[in-house]
């Protein structure tokens, strides 16, 4: 049991997704004494997430427990606890379990799905951001499939068929995509009595084309893609209504049981603390080095930190969240021996999407390709990013063994008695 | 989608555990259209249940969709419901989603665990019979060392590092022994504050020796492998309370904040519809072709069933269920071309039981043996058991890098806040 160092100072990092994370681990050698605190036990690799909801991985495939990542790393003590409030003036963060104080605090709490004020959506089509949302979403699906097989009316048998993906970005296309192969290579020999092959996936889309962060021409691409996989496309079409029965976009409605939500995105409560204005999703504005401005000895970084560079956003991505981390790792270390942080730079290696079976989009900026090439990029490009040796070999069996089964090994429900209906 | 032939009689199967599933496969070729009803989506592999508990093993590890096991099998629907009564008079059974009639009926509804009349313990001391209770056992013993992790006072903290597993049967050396290595092996460098090195692992048993349906020497080697993984073994201490606090033992307590209950076992509630007297563990006498006395048309078997061979009970195994299983299928074989059914014969192959890391006892009769050698043999067996053949790869896997390492996978704490004290 190595204990660090109590009389160095105390960094408090809030939050072990890639800011937070990667921000510990670059100070591993710092003269610091460092706490990690999550929610959860676990690292997330949210990049998969969408494949857990889509029963393809394990839920522990995708994660391993912050202490078996930082078990090497002497300096740090992780805990599992919720921070609740934090008093800035004082220093303190006040979390479920205790209070911590902190010469330096990292704020990197990430952020959440969100519905623009339709909190009541929020029953009828759950959003994606935690292993729980995974496993959530992934008993939903499974369950309407066997409602259907269950259902007499056919009507009603139909309506436990369509499936309705709300949102056109990265997460949203996975999920159609998959759900679309599910439908129409993993099941259908399996039941008798619903038609499988007769399941239809909706993916509707606000804006004009998916994958608006890509160039035109991908988001085109994709659409094909997609349209291939069996996805019915529809873009331009905000949603008014959703409710147990189905979604309403304007004039048009899908009847659905169905419906899961990868629109929209706020970022983590906490953000509202730090004593600036955030903007419309909740961000926090940071000064050029991530410190919050008046607070030299607060960093934002993550989803949580609002960041313009060049005129444009940097996006909500894990490898701008990973620079981010590094940076405020570098800012901290710079201070120690008396320098001035660097402003933060983010430098954007490009692009990638992955739409279903055999067919990805991957932006290089002038190097642009899709189909079956930028698939087989994107996999090993995730593999080699997933966090573990051991989390790599077994993606990459079950990887492997879905690719030429078809089959998706983890269709177990849990955690829901079967609908009574 | 092939549907099974409407005109063909219909014998419906409550339950897809070992015993209704085997009698339903050793019905593939048989003149009948078959119903499985279920109340999850799959056949668990319920021997290394305790392995999903201890973080060994995924949850999709140990569990195969049933209509992935039996997508070939044309003459069957399986149907995910949940059956709520047995109507005898009508041939009628009403499950939460609608009611099915049957010309044979098949009850293999298995058992769950019990408190013998203290259900307050319950929450206390959860047991172990489905994936959503592994999953909750899960999270509360590594929630438990992460709660020692947070915790100031020294005394409290102790208390979260003391686990009781109460009952002396298989499950509950297996989950003794496997705590024992975690806390010994698996987490101590992982943890700064809490000396995770000096938590303590107890097994309850009211009887005088732990696995009592083994040869008295198994069960003392048994007393003597665990001690020596680190497990306090007290037998002849019938439990008199639990609460929150710890476990009360007559006159002796253990202070602890984790206690998992192995000890008691009850018939599903199913076994009382059926007009007959059930015996202590709500278990239903069936006559020597497990038909049910007054009632050739319906069968009960596994661990619902009460059968008396050379004047012992058949025991509530996996190789009984799967015996019966076949047995029944036998049994309408013989009745659908004019014969008698023979009676039931229960061929008693041996007994295992697995301890912990390279320890396990074996009883072939005649042939005894513990140690290391049992416990490969114990490996392979189980190994080979395992339905489908991705599972058995993936498992594999799994042990070979948990032995070599000490580490334990899906060490993921999912479906629980942190808890705030």
């Amino acid at each position: 049991m190595a204990t660090p160092n109590p009389s160095l100072p105390h960094v408090l990092v809030l939050g072990g997704g890639f800011g937070g994370l990667w921000a510990t681990r670059a100070l591993a050698s710092a003269p610091v004494r460092i706490t990690l605190v999550d929610r959860t036990n676990h690292h997330l690799f949210q990049p998969l997430l969408y494949q857990v909801a889509t029963a393809g991985l394990s839920a522990p495939d995708i994660a391993a427990p912050l202490r078996h990542i930082l078990r090497k790393q002497t300096n740090v003590t992780v805990r599992m606890d919720e921070a609740l409030s934090i008093d800035l003036a004082a220093r303190r963060v006040t979390l479920a379990g205790g209070t911590l104080d902190y010469d330096t605090l990292l704020v990197a709490t990430g952020a959440t799905h969100a519905y623009f004020g339709n909190d009541a959506w929020a029953e009828h089509a759950p959003g994606l951001k935690t292993l729980d949302d995974a496993l959530a979403i992934r008993s939903r699906v499974l369950s309407a499939f066997e409602a259907a097989e269950r259902e007499e009316d056919p009507d009603l048998r139909q309506a436990w068929l369509e499936f309705v993906v709300i949102g056109g970005g990265p997460t949203g296309v996975e999920m159609a995509g998959t759900l679309a192969e599910i439908a129409r290579h993993t099941l259908p020999r399996e039941f008798r009595r619903a038609d499988v092959r007769g399941a239809r996936v909706h993916l509707v889309e606000a804006g004009p084309r998916v994958l608006a962060a890509m160039p035109p021409e991908l988001s085109e691409k994709t659409r094909v893609q997609l349209q291939k996989l069996g996805v019915e496309v529809h873009t331009g079409q905000p949603v008014t209504a959703i409710d147990a029965e189905g979604v309403t976009m304007g004039p048009a409605r899908i009847r659905s049981r169905t419906v899961l939500w990868a629109a929209g995105v706020a970022a983590s409560p906490l953000g509202r603390q730090l004593g600036v204005a955030t903007d419309r999703a909740g961000r926090v504005p940071v000064a050029p080095d991530l410190s919050l401005p008046g607070h030299p000895e607060v960093f934002v970084l993550g989803d949580l930190a609002s960041v313009v560079q060049d005129g444009k956003p940097v996006p909500g991505v894990a490898p701008a969240a990973k620079q981010m981390g590094a940076h405020v790792a570098g800012a901290i270390r710079a201070r120690l021996r008396g320098a001035t942080p660097k402003p933060f730079r983010y430098r954007d290696f490009g692009n990638l999407a992955t739409i279903g079976r055999m067919a990805a989009v991957v932006d290089f900026g002038r190097l642009r390709f899709s189909g079956v090439v930028a698939w087989w990029f994107w996999l090993v490009a995730h593999l080699f990013l997933l966090i573990g040796f051991r989390n790599r070999i077994i993606v990459l069996v079950n990887w492997g063994w879905s690719y030429w089964t078809y089959q998706r090994h983890a269709r177990i429900i849990v955690g829901r008695a079967p609908p009574g209906d």
